[in-house]
């Protein structure tokens, strides 16, 4: 039986290594700076044409998704390939679990096939966490239900730190659905480590209760929320997932809390557009600002594979790379 | 954001590059021959277990398919895995698209995660050119609607090469529902760029309007069309997509299109029998001619892969290999 | 053409390579010997964090499937990967078996994309077997229909030499529906190879007719069948595949011939329950037995990723690892 490995706690302080990444909640701010450091210094290596180097040669990285998702489930890929590593994607369909088996027999089952680490989407919120009490080797929480998606976070800093030089001091303005979005959450929680300041915006009904106790402004008048903004975050709004009396009409939605150029006119000229994708053109965002040159929506998801080829190096045992930092 | 690539435009008669190749339609007599030297010095390398070069060694292929492929799929995959390339499949199932995601940001998003070439299968006749004008990277047509599937096209020229060992001046036949074949267009297209006398034989229904427009003999009666032929392309009929007021029978098919032993009675002993496949046994052809030794269908399979291997290297900007050419 | 391979037969008892492994009922004692050696040869390596000789570089392995599997289909990939292969994955879902194309048909297209090794699970019994005939290239069964799945046996031979130091001698019982289980039949055949007394115990409508005849000895009432037992292997039971006049319902099931602690009273203390996976908990097996420290169902899994590294390594033409062995 494989020994158990001496994991270190979520919340360690330790620069040098992070056990498992289950949500920002728990990454302190040097351990974000780590993995934007680390991330800023694979892109350039990117950027040179120099080859990456390739620390998860010889490693496999296991990704259980019971939920679907190509975005981010090609991203976790493309990072793990970009590294050397072997990939392996197990998804609902056809798994052990339909037929029957519990999510904690599943996971136990990938562990013994010795994989060096594990990505996981899962509906449900916390079975990262209950997981990682379970498990030895390190994992990844790609989305669970409504709670949390770090890389996601870490990806939204990266491009702020890229395109804003700074994190700290920026007044960030999240729009939408905020009390179904783990992307909110993980962003939330991240941003105000690294000192932004940060405000949410949508219909009261899709703001969670006591939002404010996590320490943003709340907004339900776009117009105003955008004023002074240096950043606008508008998320992805899933009619489909929302029951009837929740849900706003996607022509009410995109009146009220659509971003458009006429929105845009109390925000800073230099306001920085992000979205989580895919997007619903004309809804959330017109095409005019998506497509518009504040637009960073597609650099979001290139430094997606960056973000995640820095955390699957880190989490994979590596240590930072000596020299280069 | 990534730079554009100064892309050569589609037509160029450059022979060291060929910036994408979207149909057989667009390629130059020697841009053919490029790919076909090429395959013959692969397919070398192969036969004599000689290492192929390794030259996508740290590139990404995102093969994204909107039809169900096996075929074609893996081909790619392998030719792209045998070079040393990294692969990620993109499927419409489960995808940004199913979510209602347009094509162009769909394939924005792919090029974001910056992969080195984009192979794009689409119902949709045209897309893979409409894609080409707004992505920076190479993009390869592994079928768009009716209209062309250039690879499929290149292994049928290397296979007739390999066992005719010309293409020119030959007499090819293509018989079957050429109204609705990709297939045939992009062979027609190639076979006479390359010097090929092709004519075409099938119901009139399944025979598109003005065809002789390009510039092909047109036949009705199967027995007279394959006189004196050197090879004879028949195609997959797909009744499933054809409204019965097109479509024949399958019986009736088999009986004035099918290929069969006493059909080739009137053609030269030596003709090439070809098939794209996936084969309807006893309906576009006898199982007798199917097995038989004129039969050369598995070896366009096999050749499949290898011209592969020869679009994606050239398309990734690997130059020939010098020495080997 | 590929030139046919001097392919050995099935049953040959050459010491330094199988051709193709269909099933244990023909290897040899020496054969399934070689296959431990290496595999624990394997288990070392990996266990030392050794490099493991990348002896598939450059080879592919295509996984044909045509049942659902995860478990089995990622052992193999994975094996396939540390080793250093390309996998290819073809499931019937969207292939050209769909369109109506015949098992030879597709495995003669397969072949002619030039793998190296394939691996195929089919419902058919006995369809590797024709396949054999037919292809030139090494074929692994990854279980036909109620008839063999000989890689699930051979992992089961690894675990108990592990934790039992030997397999002669010992007695084994197989408990559950012995009728229709692959895992059943390969391990009769290969335990008894290796000089271990097997028995059944199992509902009487699903233990096969005349199963005496395989050298077992048949039991009814399981108290009495586990006394003095070395190893207890309980299978998986699928209720869904069973038609109701043949199966118990859950409970009944359960009460009879599930596996739990009170049973085991009987059992040697140092008894070792296994189970193919994935288990129907509070079925086959009560959770407390399964997560016991008698039962090495999760070793099973991890040694079927090794067993089938050793499988692939030996059929895909190496040599045994010389110096090493």
């Amino acid at each position: 039986m494989r020994e158990k490995k001496n994991k270190l706690s979520v919340g360690a302080q330790n620069l040098l290594s992070i056990p498992s990444l289950l949500g920002t909640e728990f990454l302190s701010k040097a351990q974000i700076e780590q993995v934007l450091k680390l991330s800023f210094l694979f892109k350039k290596c990117l950027k040179q044409n120099q080859a990456v180097p390739q620390t998860l040669a010889g490693k496999t990285v296991i990704l259980l998704f019971f939920e679907p998702s190509t975005r981010t489930r090609s991203s976790f890929e493309l990072a793990a390939k970009r590294l050397g590593g072997n990939t392996l994607v197990l998804t609902k369909e056809g798994s052990s679990a339909e037929k029957g088996e519990t999510l904690v027999d599943t996971a136990k089952t990938v562990q013994a096939m010795q994989p060096d680490l594990l990505v996981l989407r899962h509906p449900s919120a916390g079975s990262p966490f209950h997981l990682d009490q379970i498990l030895d080797i390190p994992i990844v929480n790609a989305g669970d239900g409504f709670h949390e998606h770090p890389t996601q976070a870490l990806l939204d800093l990266m491009t702020i730190q890229e395109f804003k030089g700074k994190i700290e001091g920026l007044k960030v303005l999240i729009v939408g659905d905020i009390a179904h979005s783990r992307v909110a959450r993980s962003n939330i929680y991240a941003l105000k480590k690294m000192g932004a300041e940060v405000s949410v915006c949508g219909p009261p009904t899709l703001l969670p209760p006591k939002v404010e106790q996590m320490g943003v402004e709340v907004h339900y008048e776009l117009e105003k929320a955008v004023k002074d903004k240096d950043v606008i975050m508008t998320l992805r709004i899933q009619f489909e997932r929302l029951n009837p009396g929740q849900s706003p009409s996607r022509g009410e939605y995109s009146k009220f809390y659509g971003i458009s150029e006429s929105v845009l006119k109390t925000a800073k000229a230099d306001v920085l557009i992000m979205h989580p994708g895919p997007v619903n053109r004309g809804v959330e965002i017109s095409p005019e600002v998506a497509d518009g040159s504040r637009s960073v929506i597609l650099n979001q998801v290139g430094n997606g594979v960056i973000v995640r080829m820095a955390v699957l190096h880190l989490l994979t045992g590596n240590e930072l790379l000596k020299g280069w930092l």
